[in-house]
């Protein structure tokens, strides 16, 4: 394991204390920003997130705020999905791409207001996407990082936590929709999101002041439920089929290569910079697909590991795989060629070590 | 010290093997990529930096490439600095600022020809700013980051090593001038510059295929000059002032508190996004200052240390420190209010655990 020195330039968090406090044991680092990426292990984290409840400092999901009358036709500039119908309680999912139709990102969207957004980035630096083209556009927006830390609940029994601390009424909230809560004399966001596949909550903190409170008051309405700190489990969102930009797709993929056709049509005449472009690209020749790769046992990797079929012809890349104890199998996400990635093919992964078969499946592990 | 997990995300370099095998011991994360950050200790890294020569993986500086007839144009949109003299052999260092002359990065910019220019870029997604800039202002350009990997040989003895292995026409680059080398058959530019105040270049390396043929040259032909793997070392580069963006100064801050108003004037009627918001504030409030920080020796911080003054007032912010074993006393590096920022005025530092005088200097320790 390698050490990561101390940086400020590595930012810490409102819940950083309390993260260590609850004895994390490795980072990573997103968005210029600290990530705990395990507390007891990988594995003992993953059986517990799937039974229990565990608060994420996901506070490195930085929210770009686009705030004024332009803030609409500068979102959609960037995706290709039709945000016009977008209700005001509504959190999107939305690939960015550039004009060439690549990915630069895939952030939620929060609707505050007709003209008042929030996108809650992956790991690159959408800001500085946002601020170039509202001053080369002469937009009449404003487009700024705010003082927000999202705080994630997720697991099967959050539900029963979010009711007993805030309430049946907020619990109740719709996938993928936001309610207002009050709390220590502030207003904030409670959505019914989050990067598992258990169902989840994130609220999004305003400013750092009340983030230990928050934290604690969570951590003692949740301790009959086993509540721990946590964070997004490897094995837990590969088996979700839940992509990380940067690891299982970049600007290299289009966000038809990366699976992600379904959340946008293209039929819409709204102004997306890379529309044209994707309509050229609806046909790709990889993408993302399940593999299930036999054990033994691999563990998470640093490097792309390569396909081929047994003729030796490069098949595609292995992006994310972790052991899954529940499947008693190494689930992967690979972008895979498409003379290779039929439902069934087998494929073979070479290691330094050793060769796994593997088989492209169906669909995740859900 | 924090563990840092295996990641894709986090780019591992075509040197990283090399720098493992040569004992690196701790890692930041620059740019989504891996960059050492000690290999001895810090200590001992930084007395061999200043009296022999290291050869430093800094992959990381990645280049955004801007290349077509608005090249120029792009670029002189987003710095202060007047672009319209530099030579084609030029390497020149630029604050990059929004349109409110705030600062979004500090590059060093190389010329490569009238219409195509690399940007070596500090921690920050340059790449999105540039290409939102070109399509909003609809400019000729592309912009994309090459394969290139900066390799920086650093240190008093570089000269000696880089005319060993490609000549005295080489080695005599003038500083912040660039020169061709052929290198394995491939053509790379090498630059007379370095994060450290010790003399050095830098090898752009194109593509990855000769990095470790590269690093095996260099590492053998310095093998009398105790040459050694090694990093960009915070104490050498506190004493130097060598700035971090993200550490030092941020999107809060303009040129003119980073001390940076040396590198540009006013006075031209380029188009610069942000000249008219700096013409405002060309008088700040706040303004980098070295300080010299009494023992006993404080580590590395990855927080802010607050300063004040014999009454109680805030009187600034400790954003770099470092014991330095040639000064004998904590070198760092401050954001100073301007009551508090003349030289010789005496600030307090209260950490938890005790309380340190400290001086504002009149310069840095070169």
């Amino acid at each position: 394991m390698r050490y990561l020195t101390p940086s400020i330039r590595i930012r810490n968090t409102p819940f950083t204390k309390k993260i260590e406090a609850n004895g994390v044991k490795a980072y990573t680092v997103y968005n210029h920003m600290l990530l705990p990426s395990y507390f007891e292990s990988i594995e003992k984290d993953y059986s517990h997130l799937k039974k229990a409840v565990q608060l994420w400092d996901v506070s490195c999901q930085r929210q770009v705020e686009i705030i004024g009358q332009d803030a609409l036709h500068l979102l959609q500039l960037t995706t290709p999905r039709d945000l016009s119908r977008m209700n005001k309680d509504q959190c999107c999912y939305i690939p960015i791409v550039d004009d060439a139709g690549y990915m630069l990102n895939d952030p939620i969207v929060i609707k505050l207001s007709d003209e008042r957004y929030w996108v809650s980035i992956a790991d690159s630096d959408m800001l500085y996407y946002f601020k170039g083209l509202a001053y080369g556009f002469g937009l009449d927006v404003k487009v700024f990082e705010p003082d927000v830390y999202p705080l994630a609940i997720q697991g099967p029994k959050s539900k029963t936590l979010i009711e007993k601390v805030f309430g049946a009424n907020i619990s109740d909230i719709k996938y993928f929709r936001y309610k207002i809560i009050e709390f220590n004399h502030q207003q904030m966001i409670i959505c019914r999101t989050g990067w598992s596949h258990q169902d989840g909550y994130e609220i999004y903190l305003d400013g750092t002041h009340n983030a230990e409170t928050l934290w604690d008051i969570l951590f003692e309405a949740g301790r009959d439920l086993d509540v721990r700190a946590g964070c997004p489990n490897p094995i837990e969102r590969i088996e979700a089929g839940l992509l990380s930009y940067g690891t299982d797709m970049n600007r290299t993929h289009t966000p038809f290569e990366a699976g992600l056709g379904w959340c946008f049509n293209l039929d819409h005449n709204k102004q997306c910079l890379g529309l044209k472009a994707l309509r050229l690209k609806q046909h790709p020749e990889r993408q993302i697909r399940p593999v299930a790769i036999d054990g033994p046992q691999i563990s998470g990797t640093d490097t792309y590991l390569l396909l081929k079929d047994s003729d030796g012809n490069n098949a595609g890349v292995i992006s994310s795989v972790a052991w899954s104890p529940d499947f008693q199998i190494n689930v992967a996400i690979g972008m895979i060629n498409e003379n290779h990635w039929n439902t069934g093919t087998q494929l073979r992964l070479e290691t330094k070590d050793k060769i796994y078969n593997s088989t492209i499946q169906q669909q995740f592990w859900i």
